[in-house]
């Protein structure tokens, strides 16, 4: 009966690889999803052609009644002045359009734009891990490493629409060099690519015979060293085991900082869950403020990574 | 003629040294100030009568009138739920006490209660170099580092009201050993006895020549240290190089969490801000995301730093 009096929301979570679209109740389930391949869009029209033909598809094979309400899209590279996407690697065809406004004309209802990251956190926060609390941090680790911070069940976005940039963190003067520039910053360490590094480094420093001398950098993957270690290879123990370490303390300083309730760890990376987090737990908890010791939480996602993104931009619909 | 309309605020500052107490207006103007010696305090009867004579005394001199509209306390130690003071080091007499409620009964006027370092933000706020801004960081360097967050003019408290602790943010694993029981706190490198630890560590470093090789650790102090700097002593000249290294690296992480419109720098380690800005400037630009890089801004605190606290608790007397 909800599905009447409220209406649907399309959720549309745009990313490197794929478009991810879903039909979604107003208390969080997805009816139908479907996805387009990012890489099979042509131009700025095709893009908006392909996505509204999806949409309507979808609302048909669910036979939408009273129907759509209104679209919410996570995207990357969102500005503070909502509407426009700036310096989305990987989405050219995003550039210089106001996705809000096109995307409203073309399907005659409200659309809502919100960074992808911050999308999955507001998931997270009704219907996941962090639902009922009000300071909580979300962190993916996927590619890079995301965060996004919300206080009193707001967003932080800072002065300028780029807080919570903790994936640039200095943690390491001088240390690996990163994709914006700097050195040293915690996604080089703490990311697919970081947990990769680590490995080439733990190889460097020791002796000790591994599978991974025999591959080269580029064959190496998170899943890779996932399932070395699923096979007991100490190699890659150690490198989730520094991985862990090293976030561990890390989120010890946010938590100084911000004092949250709860940090919900998501992305990719979490599947090797059952070697990272003993280690993030142990560093966190020793790095912890006496008065956090021991009540430090670190909780997984308790939403489907693929999930998560469009279930919260679609929230923007209701909450708006 | 403001005065009369809006009445006058007793503003209190307590601290470990001496208690502040001044006659304010409701434009944050001081009409008069005197303290009391915290060590005079013999019991928390003591401290009451102490308190009540002096802003009764105070109130007189300046002929109020219409009179006395409330007080402004700012203490260190306080906790989340207002009115009682916790692990405030040398401030016994406050053990247990609900000074809220004790003084509103003693005074009968409404009483206030704020953090000591947020009470000298909220100062700087209204009254100092972050008049006008929403999003600023007032990073206050004393016998610790203490630090301050207002994000959208709201304070940031975090979920249990101790956020913001960033003096505790562990910048160095297994570093200096910190009064909190951790390692490697920014505190222990950015503070009045951080920058003497500091000097002894250059003196076991360097073979150089320096007037410290005939001075006991417990002679020093950041007074010294700046009047040799002064002189052009190059051991004190790379201390506060190197506190400022410190300090202006961990500040661009905070920037890159918080996106602040400012960070001010307040305490008595400022007398030294003509050898300390000129490096924390030059690391958090070194450091700061390239979108910060350039515009990142650290001021010095604009009020006296004997007035700043005293100025922000008597201010919450309109606020509230």
């Amino acid at each position: 009966m909800k599905q009447k009096q409220d209406g649907l929301a399309a959720g549309v979570d745009i990313g490197g690889t794929s478009i991810k679209i879903g039909i979604v109740t107003s208390d969080g389930r997805i009816l139908i999803k479907d996805r387009l391949k990012t890489a099979c869009v042509q131009s700025k029209p095709h893009f908006f052609e392909l996505l509204v033909a999806k949409i309507n598809a979808l609302l048909e094979s669910v036979n939408a009644s009273p129907g759509l309400r209104g679209v919410g899209i996570g995207s990357p590279g969102i500005s503070k002045n909502k509407g426009e996407i700036h310096r989305a690697a990987n989405l050219h065809f995003l550039e210089d359009v106001n996705l809000v406004t096109e995307l409203q004309d073309a399907m005659q209802v409200p659309v809502h734009l919100i960074k992808d990251s911050n999308a999955a956190a507001l998931g997270e926060g009704l219907y996941g891990a962090a639902k009922e609390m009000k300071d909580y941090i979300l962190i993916t680790l996927g590619t890079g490493l995301g965060c996004s911070i919300f206080i009193n069940n707001q967003l932080l976005e800072g002065n300028t629409g780029l807080a919570g940039e903790f994936g640039h963190a200095i943690v390491t003067e001088g240390g690996r060099e990163c994709n914006c520039g700097k050195q040293g910053c915690l996604e080089t360490y703490v990311s697919a690519s970081g947990i990769v590094r680590t490995v080439m480094e733990l190889l460097a420093q020791s002796k000790a015979q591994s599978i991974f001398r025999s591959q080269a950098y580029e064959e190496m993957s998170p899943q890779s060293i996932f399932e070395a270690a699923q096979k007991g290879e100490a190699l890659a123990l150690q490198a989730f085991e520094y991985t862990g370490r090293i976030l561990g303390l890390h989120l010890s300083n946010l938590l100084t900082l911000f004092d949250s309730e709860a940090i919900i760890i998501a992305g990719g990376l979490t599947k090797a869950s059952k070697y990272l987090l003993p280690s993030i737990n142990f560093h966190l908890n020793q790095n912890a403020l006496p008065l956090h010791e021991g009540k430090a939480k670190v909780l997984l996602s308790a939403l489907n990574t693929n999930e998560a993104a469009l279930l919260g931009a679609a929230s923007l619909v209701w909450k708006n």
